[in-house]
């Protein structure tokens, strides 16, 4: 229905993707391993550990999810008892641990009932796994029911590798992302400049102005701006994260970074940068770097490397064109790209001696800047393959933007 | 520039209001009252105390805002020092409190930077007050440090009262909010049945189509929905916060609960409830009974009303109406409403015997749900004032859509 998009994004259907199934059978092994009661996380709906183990989409409470080695139960308001049933229950893969949905004491806090799901379920061990960010309230009500906290890592370990229905969701969320790009690549085609302002639809571009088009786009088809649509132009296309206004003016390095939420909460991520009237100059020496250091890091991906060379050979190429690769404010001032999945940034990190392996999904996002003169990244989303990699949704690389068709 | 919106929505301009001060002595006074070294909170960009403490909108890291009696830190990376800079040094008020960015030891835990400011400011005391969330990580790194823990209430007190900037972001957004209605409501009203269907712009109108049209509304005002733009109709309109997908057909009643994520994070509630070519009925008589207890609970509102009462006679409304009161499934099965602010459930709570105070902001939202027929919910918000309450905004309260002029 949304007209005025530019040319090469991907086509979207309506349909969301079916949730997909969390196998649980990690954790419990690793409740199993370890001789522990069981697992806890607690944390509300924004808490992407608890929102991942119990695919639950209830209200803004604080739910508990106690996994032992063959159950696992998930704390909810009576009110919302159905809900989390067909989400945490029905839709549950056949992995070996029964679950089910505890929504008796609703009114004490989720430490206190994740105390009641453990009592019932083990007496074997006395030790309890919790990811580190457990709120210290629930941990002190474990602690003073006799458990003993030990941190685990068993759910992060689980979440870096995703499945066929997860890379569906990963696949839908990115197509959505390139149309929201598309909609920005038209509207900056459609600006022109007037003196010092890029004017469109009668009035000054602004990095609000865009950010709307674009988050309006993304709504259009059913996905949401996490608050973060990045829009910077000139000196805040070098503030990494800029969220704010700004005038966007001819010649200027005009930088989008898109990261989304979409289906079951898994968000894309998409970088690029345009230049409207540029009279060339740092913006494209800039652009043609990050293109090559762009490429260079995808070559290099394959399963089994190393995932910290990647960042190495990227910051060899952008030093090799000129720039700065070792200082904090000027060049390549960052890495060059992080795991993604139902939280923005998750694992693999791609720093270190950890190896990229099948299923794990990743950001490729070299960038230099310059406070003095603008900013340039050039951002894809990738799934490790057998083969090497796969773009979850592809968008082009052009620095001039392109009309609508 | 959108167009087909029902009337009655409320004009709204394109600028953002200005980022709220925080007013930080409440938290610098619980630390000098209590003889405690300081207070800490530790968060990520979603931990809703730490976006209100430090009004910084950095990426999703885990920060630490720590408060002594008269200073207070933020931790940073150092990559997004300067805008920690700004956003709360810079843009912080004259409370008596000096605020700093630190971003050293940026590698390290913020509970483990947390400790160094805390070593900095002070050697008067040996507890340390959190909010009851505190990552129990954070928690540790603070007892390893010697400091013994205490929970404070102090933050989530402070936030209970809103200042003038803070009732501006949420009249803005709430002011979105009814536009996003409008959106809704005139599609419903262009909207027409053909057997069991309501087709609209030539398909069959779904949750799902309504909803995107109602995101992609507030999208193009600089509004997000934080996903969970409730649309439900006939039995899923009996589910509180039905987000999934479900055909609307004839005569069903069709209920809205809108609460975006607007400027600086304040969010908008707003429900109200619809019937196309509706033959009366229960669907009828729920919406006068609902109309009218939501106005007796309006009309209940003074400063220093014990906040309890509201729902009391809100239910005895509902139940002269014929309705139960008293099921968990049936009639009106939660509570009258809840505070708003930067987090959609907040202080006051509308249970117990606490009053009502000027710049308290809570919802008023009675409703009655029949899982066999559907349901009805009328929600306005609204700020306790001296004389009584005034709406943050105001949408017109009707069951057949009025179509856009």
């Amino acid at each position: 229905m949304s007209k005025g998009v530019a040319p090469g994004a991907p086509s979207v259907d309506a349909d969301h993707p079916p949730a997909p199934e969390t196998n649980l059978s990690p954790i419990a092994n690793a409740v199993t391993e370890r001789n522990a009661a069981g697992f806890v996380a607690v944390g509300d709906r924004f808490d992407d550990d608890v929102r991942y183990l119990s695919r639950f989409g209830g209200p803004d409470r604080e739910y508990a999810v106690v996994v032992s080695s063959d159950r696992a139960a998930l704390t909810a308001p009576s009110l919302f008892g159905e809900q989390a049933e067909r989400e945490f229950v029905d839709a549950a893969p056949a992995d070996g641990v029964e679950r089910e949905v505890r929504t008796e004491h609703q009114s004490e806090p989720a430490g206190l009932r994740a105390v009641a799901a453990l009592d019932d379920y083990s007496d074997t061990g006395q030790t309890v796994l919790t990811p580190a960010n457990i709120p210290h309230a629930a941990a002190l009500y474990l602690e003073q029911a006799g458990y003993e906290l030990q941190s685990t890592t068993a759910v992060a370990e689980a979440r870096e590798r995703k499945t066929e229905a997860e890379l569906a969701c990963l696949r839908r969320v990115q197509a959505v992302t390139c149309r929201g790009m598309a909609r920005a690549e038209a509207v900056l085609a459609a600006a022109g400049p007037v003196g010092d302002d890029l004017l469109w639809d009668g009035e000054p571009l602004t990095t609000e102005r865009l950010r709307r088009e674009v988050d309006a786009e993304l709504a259009r088809h059913g996905v949401r701006s996490a608050g973060n649509t990045v829009i910077g132009a000139g000196p805040t296309a070098a503030d990494l994260h800029f969220t704010g206004i700004d005038q966007i003016s001819p010649g200027e390095t005009v930088l989008l970074d898109i990261s989304p939420s979409g289906p079951h909460g898994y968000y894309g991520d998409l970088t690029r940068t345009f230049g409207v009237e540029s009279e060339g100059g740092w913006e494209r020496r800039a652009f043609v770097a990050v293109e090559e250091a762009h490429q260079v890091a995808l070559d290099h991906i394959e399963p089994g490397v190393e995932a910290g060379g990647i960042h190495e050979e990227t910051a060899a190429e952008l030093a090799a064109h000129g720039f700065r690769v070792d200082s904090g404010t000027v060049g390549f001032t960052h890495g060059v790209g992080h795991g993604v999945g139902v939280s923005l940034h998750e694992g693999p990190s791609l720093t270190g001696e950890a190896s990229l392996e099948p299923g794990h999904v990743i950001t490729i996002e070299p960038g230099v800047y310059d406070p003095s003169q603008g900013g340039v990244r050039i951002e894809d989303l990738v799934v490790i393959t057998e083969a090497g990699y796969e773009r979850l949704a592809s968008y082009p690389v052009r620095f001039t933007p392109k009309a609508a068709e």
